[in-house]
């Protein structure tokens, strides 16, 4: 969580401000030097018309590179002040991959527009990548790689390298095919380097190789490309068919985003982390889980009710009701987090159940142990009252256990059933453990309070 | 959180230990040509012996791929059942970060006594790895990697990446270094490919080179790596003398650990989700902040004695505490959460503390709203009490608020105090706003009663 992400000063975006309205000249001869991240910095400060000055500047081509840094609704608008032909000369250069994010979420309307104006190969690579379901494999691949017959030989291949425009991003593999499209295995540019000119493809390329198929969901993509250290991962059909490549920059886009709804997932706050997104829409989508909670918050005072008559008696009871459901709460979080954690990276996979339920419910225990001692102890300090010692003492070991236990098994059960994990969400787990911790608290002192 | 890890199925893995104990030829042909992780999976659910037969068969140099994939405590393991000369080959072609790595905590006599069995050249890189900070880009760079002089042709660079040895894992780049080390730019493999045998490396390097410096924190690398789309990036001293480089995908292992510190930080269970650890040493790390929490839990026990008049004359209060509670600590935790990932992926610095507080007390007070009206009604149907409706609604209402800005700046104070992040995880979030909401509660309730 600390703030270290390096970014452009804003006095270098500044500078490059004052560069463009005063020296045009300069700011063209120096701005294309940028990387297109930097370049992407100083263009998101701009306002409507100096961005329109930097079309000016930078060819369609070029631009291309800087686009796919922005968010959605950024490109949206960015491409609403460009003209009919600069859209579509950067829109052919950009990879395949950033073209389907961006038309994809556009009406039919609007897309077929965009398509019938694109190369026929361009247009026939995106009709193909738009038939795929988002989060699969084939919703993120791209179609730019380069391949080759297992019969080419190498000098033929460097040749193809040389002349391929398409691939404008960093190659580091070429992909052997067969006459039928159906992948062969791959040759990795060192071992193309080091290759005689004759030596055929099929004589130095690896065969082992891990492919992922093109339905395959994206998430698992991840954890492939991570299992296997691979940097471009080729997706194939049913029948290993070459359909494209997923490099492992996208991937890494996909897990911080996955890290993201994790969180989410955890707090109730799926959806909102964008700050791109206004209060109203954030608060839309929040509020029907708070709201759902309350409701079964309502529970938590109907179990308060069933025990008016011990509170009456005595209303030093209520005092302790926060103490004793925030720590279940707590400790039921964090079963959970560790639950959430351990499933999306695969670690609870390897333990399997049981063990993941003793180490949890052997933690909550001893925690409850000795959470319960320390208040005991606090009580009789603070309060001289033994009784409310004991009660509070004990329903704290209790509760603590039993919240452990909730954590730890919600989670699994409710991914077993495929529903939404957001309903496994901590406050949900918080609230079935306040209730389960007032029952037990409330039943411990109505106990001790008849004996 | 679903669970889509890919690994081998447990009757893959029952096959080869079979093949193992009853035809050990098959099994020296067949394992050698699986992945180094597939390997490892295999091998972890081997017993002592099991192992031991692999080492027969397995050698050391090969062995080096599949040790990488082991936790520390297993490679501790397996390192202790190596034979001398066994363990000093492996060690000898593992990749210097990885040597670090299982090195590093070792004490100093250990360090030293494996340090002296190595060659020269690998004793000295060990020596530098082992000055720098853990967390530092020193601390897990490799310096396994191939660099040329800017004068040096492409056929002799070529020569010596055949002959190269050390750098057993891909090459993506050729680094050039000028007489004194110093960093001068790198050559993607594509353009050493695409270039004339005769053209020298300062003719085609690219000399717009992102690196990282030695010091530099892990996670700001990992961001660099992300925002430039980088596969290995050059880690240099103050002066720009190339030190190592670090992979991707050692980038990916390193923002894995950040997001679930993150989900620690959020429910103080930092350090827990590691499942290798025993009940014991979790809750020895935990209950630490669950009593804490408890110890901050008895002021919440105080707020509530000092409005004890007000809940003697009224125990029906009491029933809407947790209610009240649980909705001000969620709403609090969501906006944490929104707070811990958008530090952690940079989004809050793009847009700042005032329009993230705005969005986030915007959506405390429309949500808020919504769930007082919610409450009001509710307890009109259920309980047909107009006073306890309003009171509860309203309170709902302004603690809803303040949670959200409190959930919002809290982080953002603690991360610029540089104190442990820690100590802004959820539940402290949420047990302020509990004392909070729990004063608002009983301050408007005992406000209505007087009137």
């Amino acid at each position: 969580m600390r703030d270290m992400k390096k970014r452009l000063d804003s006095r270098t975006i500044e500078t490059y401000r004052k560069m463009l309205n005063e020296d045009g000249s300069a700011f063209a001869e120096r701005f294309p030097g940028l990387h297109s991240n930097e370049q992407y910095q100083i263009l998101r400060s701009f306002g409507r018309e100096e961005q329109g000055a930097v079309f000016e500047i930078i060819s369609p081509e070029a631009f291309a590179q800087v686009f796919k840094w922005f968010s959605r609704d950024e490109q949206l608008e960015l491409y609403g002040h460009m003209e009919e032909d600069y859209r579509m000369r950067m829109l052919e250069r950009l990879a395949t991959d950033d073209v389907r994010h961006f038309i994809e979420p556009m009406g039919d309307g609007a897309q077929k527009g965009i398509l019938s104006k694109m190369s026929a190969t361009k247009r026939r690579h995106m009709e193909e990548l738009l038939q795929y379901d988002r989060h699969s494999a084939g919703s993120i691949m791209r179609k730019e790689f380069v391949s080759g017959a297992p019969e080419d030989d190498v000098a033929t291949v460097v040749e193809k390298l040389k002349d391929d425009t398409t691939t404008y991003e960093a190659v580091h593999f070429v992909y052997v095919v067969d006459h039928d499209q159906q992948l062969v295995g791959l040759v990795a540019l060192r071992d193309l380097l080091i290759a005689d000119g004759s030596q055929q493809l099929k004589e130095i390329c690896d065969t082992s190789v891990h492919t992922v198929t093109v339905d395959m969901d994206q998430e698992q993509v991840a954890h492939i490309i991570q299992d296997y250290d691979i940097i471009a991962v080729p997706v194939v059909s049913a029948d290993n068919e070459l359909l494209g490549i997923i490099t492992v920059d996208d991937i890494i886009d996909i897990m911080e985003l996955e890290a993201t709804e994790d969180m989410g997932e955890l707090t109730a706050s799926r959806g909102t982390t964008d700050m791109n997104i206004s209060p109203f829409r954030a608060a839309r989508k929040r509020a029907p889980w708070i709201m759902l909670l309350m409701g079964l918050g309502l529970i938590t005072a109907n179990v308060i009710g069933a025990f008016e008559e011990t509170l009456e008696s005595v209303v030093l009871l209520s005092f302790f009701i926060p103490l004793v459901m925030d720590a279940a709460g707590n400790t039921g979080t964090q079963s959970l987090a560790v639950m959430v954690r351990t499933i999306s990276t695969g670690e609870y996979q390897k333990h399997g159940l049981w063990r993941t339920l003793g180490r949890e419910l052997g933690t909550g225990v001893m925690v409850g142990a000795a959470s319960g001692i320390t208040i005991i102890t606090l009580i009789l300090v603070f309060y001289q009252e033994l009784w409310l010692a004991f009660v509070v003492g004990i329903s704290l070991l209790l509760t603590l256990s039993v919240a452990t236990v909730i954590g730890t098994i919600l989670p699994i059960i409710i991914s077993k059933l495929k529903i939404d994990p957001a309903v496994a969400s901590g406050p949900f787990i918080t609230t079935l453990n306040d209730i389960i911790g007032l029952f037990i608290y409330f039943s411990i002192a109505t106990t001790l309070l008849q004996i």
